[in-house]
Parts: C-alpha cells; structure tokens; sequence
C-alpha cells in the first residue's frame, strides 16, 4: 500500500491530522490497534480550547460541537467554604467549549467514513522503518496476516504506550517524567452537574473537581491514593467524600446517583524530546502527558497537530522543509508551557503526602493571591482558554 | 521607668516605630542588646517599597533618603545568557528605592537622637512580665545593674534570635519554617554597579544578584553550599564565578576589585502566629523572616510598623482597640503574602541539590512564561513594589 502520511493510532490526534490533510488532498492511512468501538469506549477530558475548535472546523467537523457543546465562559475554585470565579471573557475575551473527549472523536470517524477515509483497526506488531530515510515504511499486521506501507512521512499518534515513540533511538531521545504521589477517582453520573461551570476544589482531605459532559450528565472527580483501585469505592462512599471537599453550599445541592463509569487515573508529567527524527513526527500523548488539571491532554495533542499539518502542507504545497523542520521545536515551546501550567494548577490544588505545614501555608497563600490579584487570574485564564499557537 | 511603648530591638523596625509614634506624641523607650555602631555596622537589604518610604517621610525620617536614593523603574531577570526586563512603572505606576537598611537605621537613630528619644544599648537579661496583663513591665540590666519599664504595651521588635517571640507561651504559638538547601555569599566592593538595575540570575551553576547600593557601591551575591565559610571564597574566585552565572555580555563589562565586606547568610522562611500575645506586638523578624530573593525581609516589617503604629494611634487617639486587637491577623495577611512571593522568587531562581531534570524544566518554563506573558509580569511587579497595607 501507498500513501502520503501514514498514521499511527486512530484516537482523536490521529483522526483530526488524517482529515485536516484530506481537506488539502494529501493522502494518509490511519493504522488503529484496537477497534473503533473500543476507541470510542474511552473516556476522557471533555474541555476543549478554541484552538482545537478552529482545527475541528478547518476539518469541517465542528457542525454537532457547536450544536451540542456548552461554552463555559469561567470556572470556580474553591478551598475549604471558599470559592470565587476566575472570568474567562473578562481576561481573556475567550471562553473554553465543553464537549466529551468521545464525542469528538466519533465526529472525526463519521467525517473520515464519509469521504472513504482510510482507517486500519485491530493492527498489531506495528515496525516503524527507515524514518530516517525519504522513504520510510510502516509494517504491520492484521488478523496474522503482514501489511507494508510505503509513505513519505510517519505521524506517530499512538500514545504513551504506542510504538512510535520507542522508533526514535534511544540515544537521540531526552525524557522528563513526574509521577505525582496519588491518582485521580473518576465517575459518570446520569445527574445534572451541581454547578453550570468547572468547580475546582482545594481541600484538606485533597482536590476534587465537579465537571459535566453535559446538562444531564455529569463527571466528578476526586483525588485518591495511587494504590486505590475503583472497586475499593462503593459510589456512596465516592458521593460522601465529594461533598466533603467542596464548599458546603455545593455539597448541599449535589445530586447523586449510581455511577456509569468508574475509573483511576494516575497523575503523570512527562515530555520526549525531539517530537521529530528524520519523517517521524511524534503528536499528543505519543511525546508528553500532562496530569489532567486544567485539561490540556487533548488540546496540547492538537496544538501538536496544528503544527504537524502546516508543516506538511508547507511541504506538499509549497515544497518547502521549513515547516517539517521547525515541527519538533515550535510544537514543544508550547508543550512545555502547558506542562508548566498544569504542573502549577496541580501543585496548587492536591493534598501531598509529605508537605509540611509551611507547604501547607504557601498553598493557600497562592490560593488566595490568585483570589485577590487580577494580573494572577489573568495569567491563569490566558493558559486556562488556551495560549496562542 | 514608666512609657507608654516599650520596643525591644534598636533595628530599623524599633526604631522607625518609636520615631512615628513620637510624631503623634506617643512616648517609648528603645532598648537594643549591642551599641549603636554594632547595630549599624549591619549590612542588610537595601530595596525600599513606597510603603516604607511613606513611612519614612510620616517619621520625618526622608530627607536623606530622597536625596541620595535611587528610584528603580524596573529589574533584569537573566537565565544563562537571555536576560529581559520586568517594568515597574508599566505595570504599577510604582518605582522600589535603592537606599541601604543601614542608612535608614542611621537617619532614624538621627532623628531620634535630635528629638532626645530614651534608647538604652547594650542592654542584657531582658524580660517581659505581664504581658497577658493591663501593665506589663520590662526587666533588663545595664552593665549589671537591674532596671525596670513599667509600659502600656511591648513592640517586639528583636528578631529572629530576640526574646519577644520566646515570651509567648509555647501552647499559644504556631511557628511554621522552611529552611533552603544553600546560602547566599554576599560581598561589597567599592565598584561601579555592572547595571543600572538590578540583575537577577538563574544560572546552571545557581543563581547570583547583581546589586548596589549607590553608584559607587556595588553588592553582589552568588548562591553557595550551607556549609561554605567566608573565608571558603577568596576574591578572585568570587568574581570568576560570578561571572559565570550572569550573561556574557555582563560579566565582560563587570568592574572588580577588593571586597569591602564579605558574608554568607543562610536562606529561611519562617513565621511565627500570632503576631500578638495581650499587650505583646511582634514586629518584623521577631515575627517573620523571608528569603532575601525580592528583598522583602525590611519592607514586610515596615507593614508591620505601620499595623501596629495605626493600632496605637487608635488607641490612644480615639480610644479604640479595634486596631491592636486587629493587629496579628491583619499583619499575618501581609506577611503570607510576601512569604509567598519570597518563597516563589526563591524557587524561581536557585538551583536545588534535589531538583530532578523534570524539575529543572518547569524552572525554565515558568521563567520562558514570565519573559512572554505581559500578566505574569504584571503580578510579579505589584508583588516587587510592595502589594497594598
């Protein structure tokens, strides 16, 4: 098989690069290990930046985002009974878009089916090849039987555990990893979400946050040890340490129901660098993960298919490298800028095992400067909605 | 002896207390452990805030300082050889004034002396009775006779080391304390500044300041080892390795020569609450102590003058004790703030014995965000100029 970008993983990175190529007539093939459903089974961050909204519309996939998706205009937080509102439109002129993770990427797989887009599920024993070539190869197989494609370039969209990163060289490759001391318990409930926008909670039992993929839908999360499994959480046990970390007012109005979905996430901070070596371009959670405080998982994969594309068009259109060779670059000035965000926003909120009570102190005294200080909230609301490409 | 204030401690605070109280015919009497040439042969700090300066202007105290003072509109942040500028007036309106503590501790001595304000030197064994009482006394000795200062109220205004703090009962006090793996070596040469401004530096081999304390009269520092000694740093070898951690094209202009005065201070954030213990005011290092980065240590205990001067007033004045009863709680929210700040700029710019190449990459990236983002400037110069009393 031939192709012009061959790409690996098939989750919204993947998905969103293959259709932004086709609207400018670059082929690719999209090579996914699991099957679409299982794709679409995972859940994941739901608050999107308006830089990956003006991707989805660039790959004219936004129609059901901007029908469906709530835009939040600010978001709350609170330590102990306090709580105040950081305003998005009034720092920034911007709001950020709730719209599920999910649903995102079953926008990507009805836009790539639509146009015949080429999608390859259930592939294993994937072998990047001669990336550092021009003619790079991808095998791979399906159902035991062996598949080759020849392509110009390899996006390598497959994630912290995908193959893509492990083609770079180990000598080429620097990695920076945190692993933060707990984790995060996550349920979705069929309850309308007890406030209109994000509550972020700071509290002496540790942070939980009050999120929602819709109106009638709500997603909860709340800081647990890393050795928690979600089975040692009955849901009432999740519901009564939820109210007892958020203002009491909050607490009060919460309404509680069984869980759909119950899960832990670890925390993790974690980039490689280069995001490029030779025609492999590392996109998303492929080359870095953020811990999900403030939600930048998905919008940073975009930024990095943002530059991906440009850069690829630069080179079809254009017949110019500069794009290509600036890639690893431009994309990791900004990834390491939403690590730093996220790594402050989740040092500020969470409980950690071996603070001190001076830690302790200068954690509220943070808190409660970015209450006070209109130039610390607007710091925070510039990265919160998404800094500039 | 009977007075109305006793201020235990002939440093900047004590002093500058005792002279506004004065103002308003308040009377004190200063008692100081050493002599008077001891005290000012101290080399401290030498950034003022507004706030101190229209301290020193209410105390009659600013004649010197506005002549011989000089305003600086903003400071230089530098990592290996990239440095950028912070604008204070562009962001706060506010200038800092260079203009040595020991200089302000010598126009204060003036002042009182000129007015023939009652302070007692080498004073010993002091101790405070009743202060948890209508009339507390102060009992000390002078060259081994006993004397006795029957007062209103205490200002503790002793330090770190001084007996105020210890004079709270240990159940009452909450002390909270983070001490730095590193000291800073400090010396003073009789050179031209290198700039005109302040140069902050974070360097792979740590951080340095580039400081003055008049046109002719430098001070500079270079983070060292806790365990260094002064006597560890010849001369040369201070400069050479001061030049190392600030840009190139600084280190070649810097004008060297013999130290007139070489140091090492530990760095420690420390805070006692309360502030207050019945007619017992903490003021200043008795109470608090910042890392020197931002060089809040003078500035945080003329907020605290300014608490306790108001308090006194209110008191005598109008008969009210909203403002002494006030006092810690209103100090205690100013101090967080600037122990916040302090710690911050700390983390910001030092290099840690623990820090992890994770670690190290958030350092640059927070630096990467203050050079970029016009908000996160913005915060850091109000926090520079001296947040609001």
């Amino acid at each position: 098989m031939k192709t012009q970008v061959a790409i690996i993983g098939g989750g919204p990175s993947g998905l969103l690069l293959s259709q932004l190529l086709h609207t400018r007539g670059i082929s690719s093939v999209v090579l996914e290990r699991k099957t679409k459903q299982y794709v679409l089974s995972r859940i994941r961050a739901g608050v999107l930046e308006q830089g990956l909204v003006g991707l989805m519309e660039e790959a004219g996939c936004a129609a059901r985002l901007h029908a469906e998706g709530i835009e939040h205009d600010g978001t709350l937080i609170s330590y102990g009974d306090e709580m105040f509102r950081v305003d998005f439109i009034e720092h920034t002129g911007k709001p950020v878009m709730v719209y599920g993770q999910t649903e995102v990427t079953r926008d990507l797989y009805d836009a790539r089916e639509k146009v015949g887009g080429q999608i390859e599920f259930n592939v294993e024993d994937v072998v990047i090849q001669g990336a550092d070539t021009e003619a790079p190869k991808v095998r791979y197989t399906v159902d035991g039987q062996a598949r080759e494609i020849d392509c110009d370039f390899v996006a390598g969209c497959d994630g912290f555990h995908g193959v893509s990163r492990q083609a770079i060289p180990l000598e080429v490759r620097r990695e920076y990893e945190k692993v933060y001391p707990f984790g995060w318990l996550g349920i979705l409930s069929d309850t309308p979400p007890v406030n209109n926008e994000l509550i972020y909670a700071n509290s002496p039992r540790g942070f939980a946050l009050c999120s929602m993929r819709n109106e009638k839908l709500s997603r909860y999360y709340i800081q647990c040890s890393s050795s928690d499994r979600p089975e040692d959480w009955t849901d009432a046990a999740f519901w009564q340490e939820l109210k007892r970390r958020i203002p009491d007012e909050q607490a009060n109005k919460l309404v509680t129901g069984p869980s759909i979905e119950k899960s832990i996430a670890p925390l993790r901070s974690f980039v490689t660098e280069p995001m490029r070596w030779g025609r492999l371009f590392l996109c998303g959670d492929a080359a870095h993960i953020v811990p999900p405080t403030g939600a930048k998982g998905l919008n940073t994969a975009a930024s990095d298919v943002h530059y991906l594309y440009n850069g690829l068009r630069d080179f079809y259109e254009n017949n110019s490298t500069n794009g290509i060779d600036s890639y690893s670059e431009k994309a990791l000035a900004r990834v390491w800028k939403a690590e730093r965000f996220s790594w402050w926003f989740s040092s500020l909120m969470h409980s950690y095992p071996d603070q001190t009570p001076f830690d302790l102190k200068m954690q509220v005294a943070e808190i409660e400067f970015l209450r006070t200080n209109k130039a610390a909230q607007q710091a925070m609301a510039e990265n919160y909605v998404g800094l500039p490409y």
